[in-house]
């Protein structure tokens, strides 16, 4: 597995295999990589020649300082699961590399980028955005591999996608569960032990048979702080119900098919 | 000389020539052809194998909806003068199909966008760097180029690209003058006679050796209406002097070494 620091060192070798006529399968992480994170470079394996992946904890996307500060870093077990899963290439990109303008320039969406998660996370999605972009011009690839756990980060990068002419397909991958059906995230290590017996209630409320008022106040019985919970419909796919949800200091989203 | 309305077959084609190992030369426009525009296209197919030009009056760039309407389209023109120039390719988008998103994604610069132009003309430069991502998206051009008439415009793309770790080159030319001076424009098309034999004034002023409160003055006294007249230093080239008048309703831009 080739680890590079630097983004035009990157750019230049995903160009080499994309002119080789070799597919290219990209995996962008933030780290503190889970099941879900090693379901998605499966999956891109099995489609491309070759996998990638980046680790970069994006500062542009946190609207909260400390959020930021306590995001977890694994490296070491990254990087034994990376090479486990016969990963390729990583780009782990050196601090300052990905903003040389310092983020003045962003691309941005002003309708549902602003809303649900993005109605709590002020700059949020301009952040994933942006950061998105050129982490998919500097590689190359044929396909991008995206959790259906950040439904609405789906809908817009899909979305940006198209609206940019870019040429990476993004595909959604469904939601790795623990077997007590919680969506796994690398904010769950934040969670204490009884938070931990608490969170998988998120995704047994929301995918029963309640109405949404009746899962608000099921949520709220059980200890959840609710932010948002919501349906979302778009042109593309059937109605989902998106949740936002806090227990203690750790915030959790989840969605379901509606 | 091939003419392509649909922007995902021009970008399935410009692939082509690209995965065929021919470089790929790019001078976007908006129609309305004059000598400035000619000389981008001379200077691309010198340098490299496929020369391409678009055509399209960008809406989002305009802040004014009477400037739009009034943009000069001389499309007969425009086809003679680019056949003789023995350009290649030419995409003329469809109605509508550079923004199948209606523009709720932008790419946006928010410091030197909001100075100098982007002072007077609100969200200017955001349709300016929206749609040249996705031109350049769709053109895998090696090399586009742009007048150095329009000086802002070429530091925030240049600038863009650097940000986006986009792989085409942006190339600066030199402004085409007429006899007189005047930078070559397709808004001069606008000027009253009157107007036209004032208009060359604004080059020998802002070239010549005042302050820039003489010079101020002078085209005051000359009958232009001055937007603003400022330096500009940036980390990459010399200090320029910027300036943009209107004259009637027609407003000129230019700009000088200092």
């Amino acid at each position: 597995m080739q680890i590079i620091r630097n983004p035009l060192e990157w750019q230049q070798q995903t160009s080499t295999h994309r002119q080789a006529g070799r597919s290219i399968g990209f995996v962008p992480t933030m780290g503190a990589l889970h099941e879900g994170h090693l379901s998605l470079i499966h999956q891109s394996k099995q489609e491309n020649d070759i996998t990638c992946t980046s680790i970069f904890v994006n500062p542009a996307q946190f609207d909260n300082p400390e959020d930021l500060e306590n995001y977890p870093v694994t490296w070491d077990d990254d990087i034994v699961a990376l090479e486990a899963a016969g990963l390729d290439m990583l780009l782990y990109p050196a601090q300052g590399s990905m903003y040389p303008d310092n983020y003045t320039y962003k691309v941005v969406e002003q309708e549902l980028s602003r809303e649900f998660c993005g109605e709590f996370r002020s700059g949020h999605f301009d952040g994933v955005l942006t950061v998105v972009t050129k982490l998919l011009n500097l590689t190359h690839a044929d396909r991008a591999y995206f959790g259906e756990k950040d439904w609405q980060q789906l809908v817009l990068l899909r979305r940006m996608a198209e609206a940019f002419f870019m040429e990476t397909d993004i595909v959604p991958c469904p939601t790795v569960r623990a077997d007590s059906g919680l969506a796994l995230s690398s904010r769950n290590e934040n969670l204490t032990p009884d938070e931990r017996r608490i969170a998988p209630w998120l995704y047994k409320i929301i995918s029963s048979e309640m109405t949404v008022a009746e899962m608000r106040e099921t949520l709220e019985g059980k200890g959840f702080r609710v932010e948002y919970l919501k349906e979302f419909e778009d042109r593309e796919s059937k109605k989902r119900l998106l949740a936002a949800v806090y227990l203690g200091n750790v915030r959790l989203i989840d969605n379901v098919e509606r």
